[in-house]
């Protein structure tokens, strides 16, 4: 337990992942789990004087992390396609053998509640013990009402039960279920007439999302399901120009879309509109890792316009398998050649903006919630840089330490 | 604690990663540390029957995994150098102000003992939560006598101090230290005729290295040192071919060498060479990875030909700065397409042959020592298939349990 007044100190402190804005041997006064002061050590006010003390060792500390775009709550595992694959089993033999997304569909429909939330709350723990603290997760593994809702309920509960803030995201339009073969406009009128309000008058959805893709739906069926989400006041954002160039994230600009997600084929008409709306560019750097994309999303165009860059895990059984902010950090940095300190930027304060929560997530700063993760290395850089190391040795929220790393095993003790 | 008798049940075998030699419902019978029994559960013999039991579960059990190449220890971080060349400085830059593996060097001179050991201890326990029981580590970073003894004896007593078993390898001839320019030949004769044989004589070197490269040290050269190990009976391996096609690979065969790693480059009539030797092939896919290599190494022609293949992490500030051997069968799924099967060979029984160990680590059999990992997972594959997930919930040495996955923080736990 910690106390309602204290006083966080002998630490650096990196404010929002900008190298401009570090504070070196800061503190951190938080009363009530919020951030009432915050600065060099030597500056603390007087008032602050008695407050009861952390001690963190001079460890680098971070706004908590943001995961901006998962797909974390999935019934059944894709492992075992994943080594059939590797075996030399084509696409289409597994296709047969009920295999790819339907297979996880099939197995999200079978899962009880309890079993979506056991095991999204595994993969959430993976999260949380790298210094997340904010996680949007999607559905789009029911394709039907009941199984929508059932996904969005957990997503809610996870945030209930995990010390973690939650957005939910709409994405029944992620494929086209079963039994609606050749009948993708059917769908979408499920999704735009059923669906959406349904879920949104439950109050289950804080964002809508659509995979606009070839294989997935077209920007006319995309912007149907734009225009429902405003007629309920709900934001948009899209997975956007994955594989193909097809206008997507102009589309989602045109809506003022949160975020456009993936845009590894996205051009410089597309930046300009994000641009011009303030639509964030969500890169997935697992999803083009693991699918060993060869095409870069345009960082030099995204750059040259101004348009903030956010990174996510997109956390899925099927293209990015992954659990691990840091991982992420290192293929945006090796893979994208994205710089230290945009990496950084895209896992706080540019992920909470591609939410809509610039306002809350993202940055430390006096009158917010204190949020943060305690890294002890010796430069901010090490997070970035090591690959599979666990950095991260306590996360706090609203003031209170939800985790800690465990104390180490053997050292020194000769066998 | 554990007994000194104890059966380990309700568990899945995985005997060697090779999925023809797994046994479900599986019992493992130890005593005094070392496998007496092993088998199906049912089959398990009377005399058994009344020892304590563990109970695991259903998890799959496989070997203690295994590092075959590593420069574990060294002093300094590379972290910022990582930094600065993401942001635009050239190499050129970076190596004057001293940075490359000429700052590592530096760093590793100038630190004590219980520096090393510190800084290699923390990388190693992020191994160790992963199953790892059994490692090499390789000097290198000294380049003078005393640094190298100085890196051999931390490796030493890394194995005295964590629950895994240390196997040293001398790689005085990793890069021309300072001091030699122009003078790569009298170096050599330093490595062979007075770091060689002191180091040997202090029983710190299990084997032989050497860097086989353009840009460090020639072919001639190199079997100099192999020549020189051979006069001290020591086992030798080589990094070859990983920049440039040179022979090193049918070099390292001529001298019967346990291994040679990174291989990119490699030909067919190295990888013949090979195979007649009994050579190993290490492939590092954490370097192939970082350095944005392209050039894959040749698998189809090494199972044409059957050499043994193993993986490991290489870990290095410079090129491969990674401390998870589950990111490494990732890399070797993803980027070299290696069968899940393949991978779990390359981190047991051909890691360990790498060794020259074969006969003491990588495989479950009676009589060996009870080292093996555990793993909650519905399929091996799940151990390729993750990125950045924890997946070991227990490590066994010698019967012993020497780590334990922390328990689950908040789950259930409303805020
Ligand atoms: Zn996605
Ligand atoms: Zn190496």
């Amino acid at each position: 337990m910690t106390s309602t007044q204290t006083v966080w100190q002998n630490l650096n402190l990196c404010l929002s992942g900008d190298p401009d804005e570090t504070v070196l041997d800061a503190a951190i006064a938080v009363e009530r789990g919020t951030i009432v002061w915050l600065g060099a050590r030597a500056a603390l006010p007087a008032l602050y004087a008695a407050w009861p003390r952390e001690d963190l060792a001079r460890a680098w500390v971070t706004p908590g992390l943001v995961d901006c775009h998962t797909h974390l709550v999935y019934g059944g595992t894709r492992a075992d396609e994943f080594a059939q694959r590797l075996a030399g089993t084509s696409y289409e033999a597994i296709a047969r053998r009920g295999g790819g997304i339907v297979s996880t569909v099939r197995a999200t429909r079978a899962a009880s509640d309890d079993e979506l939330f056991a095991s999204a709350s595994a993969r959430l723990e993976a999260l949380l013990a790298e210094g997340l603290t904010t996680i949007e997760i999607k559905s789009g593994y029911g394709l039907d009402l009941a199984t929508e809702r059932k996904m969005l309920r957990v997503a809610r509960r996870l945030g209930a039960a995990h010390p973690v803030t939650v957005y939910t995201t709409f994405l029944g339009a992620h494929a086209l279920p079963p039994g609606f073969a050749g009948r993708a406009d059917d769908y979408i009128d499920e999704v735009c007439t059923r669906m959406l309000p349904a879920l949104a008058d439950e109050g289950l959805i804080d964002a809508v999302d659509v995979f606009c893709e070839r294989i997935a739906f077209s920007p006319q069926q995309t912007e149907r399901v734009f225009e429902a989400a405003a007629r309920r006041g709900l934001p948009v954002k899209l997975h956007a120009e994955q594989l193909s160039s097809n206008g997507g994230a102009a589309l989602a600009a045109r809506h003022r879309a949160l975020s456009a997600d993936h845009l590894e084929y996205l051009d410089e008409a597309g930046v300009v509109a994000m641009k011009e709306a303030g639509t964030v560019a969500v890169l997935l750097p697992g999803a083009f890792y693991f699918i060993r994309e060869t095409q870069l999303p345009p960082l030099d165009l995204l750059r040259r316009h101004g348009v903030p860059v956010a990174l996510a895990t997109d956390c899925n059984p099927g293209t990015s398998p992954c659990t691990s902010l840091l991982a992420v950090l290192n293929m945006g940095c090796t893979l994208f050649r994205m710089t230290v300190s945009e990496v950084l930027q895209g896992v706080t304060r540019h992920a909470a903006r591609a939410l809509g929560r610039a306002d809350r997530h993202g940055v430390l700063a006096v009158g917010r919630q204190a949020d943060f993760a305690v890294w002890p290395v010796t430069t901010l850089a090490e997070l970035a840089y090591w690959i599979g190391r666990p950095l991260c040795a306590q996360v706090v929220r609203a003031g209170e330490t939800v985790y800690r790393r465990p104390p180490r095993t053997a050292t020194g003790d000769a066998r």
